[in-house]
């Protein structure tokens, strides 16, 4: 690959923890690809000080963009500028383009990524019934999305339970054809049980989701990508469950977010 | 080389302009070869956004160090939490190491580099008159280099006056042995007339020294990188004096950057 100079444009990525993130990674074959003199790099930034941060790197000149993860996604979504209409719905980004003259537009990518995954791995969402464990930014791109490809139900299960419902309701009010509610309890008669908290990312982490009830055909899905094969999806396997792992919703969407924010064409 | 993970360690140099920046490509290979995973990166910020990027930067917890170059060397040494004695003493750093806690510490290499890089090509400067354009961080760091290692003579011109007044002071009160004096004019009669301004940076500078005097034996410094060949040394040539380019300076110093760092052992 061609080395770094004066020259070349910079992304970040941001996050915490900030081991785990796999932009870097991904995004150098593609920027080499296009022929994109540009490199991505991890940038292990704390929930307080990301307004700070984002302040800073908005004068940074030779800043083409920011990749964002967890716990990001929501807050940054309140810096940007201006939203595409996902980012909107989802009230959270995954990806910021800065603009010369220091904008910040930011999109989210996360639900398409998430439901070209599991198209991928043969689990088509039309008019299933899916349970997500979370109500937070990663949670909404991803009940947006599969009400717009076809859901029939979204129950969504939050610590704060508040969260759940106003997301719920949110979602229920731009796809009436889903039924969306915010639900306790273990993921009994649900196609699809879905993973969006960060809860996993650490080796000392609870379960995300109660498993006493869980079993098959409940297809159990994952986001975190590190590591790999969660105690979450090692528990379902446990228990008979079909599993799919997290990294395709990346692999899905890395093209998009590298063509929003200028990297191809 | 190794690719950049999420656990890859962060650097960043600051500069405006960036383009001419050399520290990534400089610092790749010391890394490697000291099986160092980390990289540096270009970030362009201009003069007034540095101490909100600098805050943000402190936050950063993979963040290894911030390399310092124009406009940024002296506003930077103001921004730290502790300084090396010869940072101390040049007003100015060229590099800062961020300890986990966010301690920043700021070191000067620039004056040792530029000696060494001199002694390297067989300019002494021991005994010699020094001539000086400029008087901001990189002036004085090159300054008390001179004297410690026996200049008989420096110069120091300045548009500021009154800046090169004040750094011709201090540069006198640490040794006494060198003539340290502000002046104007051209520099006859000198064995180095130095050039540490950023004129030459861009394509439509103004020569940072009155040419009508300069005749051999006076050596022609630069310590600009980029152009490698400069206006004035294009005009040095013309006149038959003998030049020396700036970028020995930073070959000199980049393992001691690295160093310091804590990169490389």
């Amino acid at each position: 690959m061609p080395g770094i100079t004066g020259r070349t444009r910079l992304y970040v990525i941001v996050a915490d923890p900030i081991a785990q993130v796999k932009a870097p990674e991904l995004l150098r074959p593609i920027f080499a690809e296009a022929g994109h003199d540009g490199v991505c790099v991890p940038l292990h930034v704390m929930e307080a000080d990301l307004p700070a941060m984002v302040a800073a790197l908005r004068q940074a000149r030779n800043l083409g963009g920011i990749v964002v993860t967890v716990p990001h996604k929501e807050a940054m979504a309140r810096l940007c500028d201006a939203l595409t209409p996902a980012a909107v719905e989802a009230g959270a980004v995954n990806v910021v383009r800065r603009d010369p003259d220091g904008t910040l537009t930011g999109a989210m990518f996360d639900g398409e990524g998430f439901v070209a995954g599991l198209a991928a791995a043969g689990h088509g969402v039309a008019g299933k019934r899916v349970f997500i464990a979370g109500a937070g930014g990663a949670a909404a791109g991803i009940a947006f999305a599969l009400a717009r490809h076809g859901a029939a139900a979204i129950t969504l299960s939050n610590r704060t339970v508040g969260k759940a419902q106003a997301l719920a309701a949110r979602v229920a009010a731009r796809f009436p054809d889903c039924a969306v509610a915010a639900g306790g309890g273990g993921p009994r008669g649900y196609d699809l049980a879905v993973n969006t908290t960060s809860l996993g990312l650490r080796p000392d982490d609870a379960l995300p989701i109660d498993m006493t009830a869980m079993a098959p055909p409940t297809v159990v899905v994952e986001i975190i990508m590190q590591p790999a094969d969660t105690a979450f999806l090692q528990a379902a396997r446990a228990l008979g469950c079909a599993t799919h792992p997290g990294r395709p919703m990346l692999d899905q969407q890395i093209r998009l977010i590298a063509r929003f924010i200028g990297a191809i064409g």
